[in-house]
């Protein structure tokens, strides 16, 4: 029989569903995974520790597939596993549409200055005046990234008026290339992150971007905190350079209490929550792996694969 | 000539525009808006004081032609003004976008549960789970109201694949009339209210219509604080029947600080700032009124007319 070795995270949407013909075995923490990791076939090793993920998959020897939740899966021994010949299959889109509908609420939040409600209301206070005066309508967004969520994005601000540019790899009409939107930088009010995390996605909003970007605009990440050079964007901050900063993703993960952008006024930290708030992400994930599960059975060419010298 | 009488309010847009055969009496306040009162036949009132603006217009025995920055012109004496001929034209529209992104951004940060997450960030803590696991995609929203917020917020929930049931008076293909929204009310996962105040909207929310909705449904409120019996509110927001009411209009306003509704958990008091959150509405405004002034030098119809009758 098929061994599947599976993590308590995916256990409760995947145990109904899996098929009689494989031998699941669950592990209730990262250290039972450890112990099954060498008797796996297929794994799903999905736990809230990249490293530990990680980990295990350097133990699963005989690993042939390994499949993920996540978008992300950057962290992961790609070299060790292409060596190995194990495919890995990841949750691309799953998630799509809550981190879409997050980044909309970064921008009309920071717009508003919602925050600055919030905090009156917890005072009883009725404010006299509006803590934010801008408008989505007649802005322009550039959207780094054109995978799920940065189509997303598209099609959610375009209900608002907002003048949407998109950077890809494909040339096209309506679209950059990864050469030119340096140059065009200072045009937009909100640079979105949707890219990516890989080698070159490392690092490339680093200080030279941030001081071409338009005074007054802001940022929103939902990618990777290692996407931006953060001490460079907590210098911009501090001079009112760029208005704001919706953080989704930060370096490091947690961001330790003492850390400076908690208290940096115009930063909005978001506990890389985008994706989780949502209630559907573990049912579709577990609809998606049983559909690869049986293209696995039939010796077939699994979706949603990872190609290890891209990066996604 | 023609004398206006305008408040101090709208001076700062209207001044640099205003025409020559125009003899414009600035008020400093609202106690010199009714000294000069008497002297009008063009108003513009608009002060922050309902009550102060309708005092103003009993004194205005010449007055024309008022005009208003505000959609909103309930509590002015319309039986009064209709028998002195009064031609009164309001706002309506102008704040459209900026309200309408308010709704929006109401919807996304109940669902999100985003105030938890302002709350910790305040705390320095990273949230290990999301405090709100609602999506936008897939719901159903009720809009009470056709005029230009109800339009708007249609459109902008268009891209978050929103199914949007509007209530018009006017009957057509995909609109509930005012007699058809009632039996309805169950299916909706947001009930947003935008209809104009008059006598026929005040309290066409109360107990029945809350016990009617959906559990778990989200109301969010930009009319008028009336519109809604806010007691019976309290009530099944305290026993959890509605998940969340986003009020930026309430009864009284300002709500006086040992309200209730400040801290029933679920309620999301936004202080009337919704139409104020925007920069361009007084440059709007005054653009609207220079162009019907010309329509009233001409002797043409004014645009943007108060129906007495309908109060809107």
């Amino acid at each position: 029989m098929t061994v599947l070795v599976a993590s308590a995270l995916i256990r409760p949407a995947l145990e109904p569903v899996v098929p009689d013909w494989l031998d699941v075995r669950w592990a209730a923490d990262n250290a039972e995974l450890l112990e099954l990791a060498g008797e796996a076939e297929i794994g799903w090793f999905d736990s809230l520790s990249k490293t530990a993920m990680a980990e295990t998959v350097r133990r699963a020897a005989g690993l042939k597939w390994l499949n993920s939740l996540y978008a992300g899966v950057d962290g992961l021994p790609f070299g060790l596993m292409a060596q190995r010949g194990t495919i890995l299959t990841n949750g691309s889109g799953l998630s799509a549409t809550t981190i879409a509908e997050y980044v909309v609420m970064g921008m009309l939040t920071m717009a508003k200055g919602y925050r600055e409600v919030v905090r009156a209301q917890d005072r009883h206070e009725w404010l006299g005046d509006a803590p934010g005066r801008g408008q989505l309508a007649g802005t322009r967004a550039l959207v780094l990234g054109f995978g799920p969520i940065g189509q997303k994005v598209q099609r959610m601000l375009g209900g608002f008026e907002v003048a949407v540019s998109i950077v890809r790899r494909t040339p096209g009409e309506g679209f950059l290339t990864p050469d030119q939107w340096r140059a065009r930088l200072g045009e937009f009010d909100w640079i979105v992150i949707a890219v990516p995390a890989t080698a070159e996605t490392d690092g490339m909003i680093g200080a030279a971007e941030l001081a071409a970007m338009k005074p007054g605009a802001r940022i929103i990440n939902i990618a990777r905190g290692a996407v931006i050079d953060q001490d460079a964007l907590l210098a911009c901050l501090r001079e009112r350079r760029l208005r704001g900063a919706f953080l989704d993703v930060t370096t490091p993960e947690p961001l330790p209490p003492e850390h400076p952008l908690w208290d940096e006024p115009n930063a909005h930290i978001t506990m890389h929550l985008s994706g989780r708030s949502q209630k559907t992400v573990m049912h579709e994930a577990a609809v998606r792996f049983l559909e690869n599960l049986e293209r696995y059975r039939r010796g077939d060419e699994l979706a949603h694969r990872v190609d290890y010298t891209r990066g996604y």
